[in-house]
């Protein structure tokens, strides 16, 4: 299996995702970008704005190639300073606070023929945390890794409560989801890891459509105003420590293709209180690590 | 002069700016909170929201001690561990937006008594670039330096122009200010410097009133769209560069009292573009560096 090859599967997984992505939406049509890269390589970004269900979101492809960073070289051990990487992004920001934002990312990097990994996650970030609804998300990632590697859920949920979460708030992003990065020879086969991901990202979108069930209530004014804050923080967290995006940032990415995932409006108020057990306290207080939430027992 | 004696005038100085600013904008009242850093000291933020000039404002005063991380005792030659810093920092977001953001930012830091300094600096951020309100602003700030010691102006103008810089975008915040560092008994005894940036605190209220005669214009939708896109343009800013926001995220500040700099709301869409000379592209095309507001010639 060559990177060619696994760059053709990912663009593929792009199609699908977009394409059933306009079916559940059932008015959003993406606009697609096609860009190069000066180094070498490039992507198709795709965007959907003011959809029914989405406000705002983003299904990114990229294939990109060229000379790495000499600090990074000697961080992999490689000979050589040549790189390629390829991967599907996706942020969907949707109108309705009672949907949940989501996140996906499953990518393949290599340098070398002895150097390559397949890396990505999904999480969910609810504006009002709903335990049942945490849970079926659990459910159905615990399935895709499950069909894989019986130990990965576990390891990999685990990841993603560590790395989704936003330091300087001392809270989670949402409900955490399944992180994973540097999946390498120790874990599998490249066809193995291969397979993993095409098959995480096919079921992204009827993972997401069980998430959207909520939608056709009304919102309230405050469920409105609760959702611009929620965005707020995810800004925090894009901007303050995800590293795709410091990556793209710091090596001269193409910026409206990384920045897609910043919503179109957010809001920041100053030291903003909730009464005691309103479903905004709630949702705050359950922003923390640790919550399994497959067996979660809390109202 | 102690530090102290320093802090004191700064708090001084925050009493001031408050009473002139609650004056200027003629509705807004600040909201004082008093909090207590846990490694020592505290301070006194103050947030007026919703005034009828200012949509959402930070005036800080902190004065905080403690033990500095290793790497920075080795960065600052400090024979013993201890720091002191004090000041006072401020950002303004107006409602109207053709009222341009302002921030300003005073501060003394010292460790032991042979190593101390002050710094800071004031940038101005018009949503809509205008070259003579921009010329009247430094004219205002070269008034101050030039009362202190005449080469100032031109070289903390300059730094203005590196430091309020969005790198990935290579765009400037907006038409810079002045900028300054580290500034030691190289520079002038610790009285001069003192009285150099206390008399800059008290200019501050004078040349934002400087900038605020166009307010009672009636914005457009178009005008209050932009706003919200610039205002993101300052999110990023100050999430991804800002030294003062880098420096307290990462040692457990005041997470309020940093992020009060956020507008209360800010927006992204991808990939806007304006039509070629409307002033949205005017602005667009006028952020960036070594522009000299002084003598700028163009429309």
């Amino acid at each position: 299996m060559n990177k060619q090859k696994i760059a053709d599967d990912l663009k593929d997984l792009q199609d699908r995702i977009c394409t059933h992505l306009e079916a559940l939406d059932g008015k959003g049509i993406f606009h697609e970008d096609i860009w190069q890269r000066e180094g070498g390589g490039g992507g198709r970004t795709r965007i959907v704005q003011h959809g029914k269900l989405i406000e705002k979101g983003g299904v990114n492809f990229s294939a990109v190639h060229g000379k790495l960073p000499d600090v990074l070289v000697r961080e992999f051990g490689s000979k050589g300073d040549e790189f390629f990487a390829t991967g599907v992004s996706i942020v969907l920001h949707p109108e309705n606070p009672l949907v949940p934002i989501i996140h996906m990312n499953v990518r393949y990097f290599e340098m070398d023929e002895h150097i390559w990994w397949f890396g990505g996650g999904i999480d969910l970030t609810p504006h009002y945390i709903v335990p049942s609804m945490a849970r079926i998300f659990h459910e159905d990632l615990k399935e895709v890794c499950d069909r894989h590697e019986a130990s990965w859920y576990k390891e990999f949920s685990k990841w993603a409560d560590d790395y989704f979460f936003i330091e300087h708030r001392n809270e989670t992003r949402g409900v955490g989801g399944i992180f994973f990065d540097r999946l390498d020879a120790s874990r599998g086969s490249k066809e193995a890891l291969h397979a993993f991901i095409i098959d995480l990202g096919n079921d992204f979108v009827p993972i997401y459509a069980n998430q959207t069930i909520h939608r056709t209530n009304k919102p309230t004014i405050e469920e409105k105003e609760f959702q611009l804050l929620r965005r707020g923080r995810y800004v925090e967290f894009n901007l303050v420590y995800d590293r795709g995006t410091k990556f793209g940032l710091q090596t001269n990415g193409r910026i409206e293709s990384i920045l897609m995932s910043l919503p179109e409006m957010a809001s920041w108020q100053y030291n903003r209180v909730y009464e005691e057990d309103s479903p905004e306290d709630y949702t705050l207080k359950h922003l923390r690590k640790g919550i399994n939430w497959l067996h979660y027992k809390g109202h």
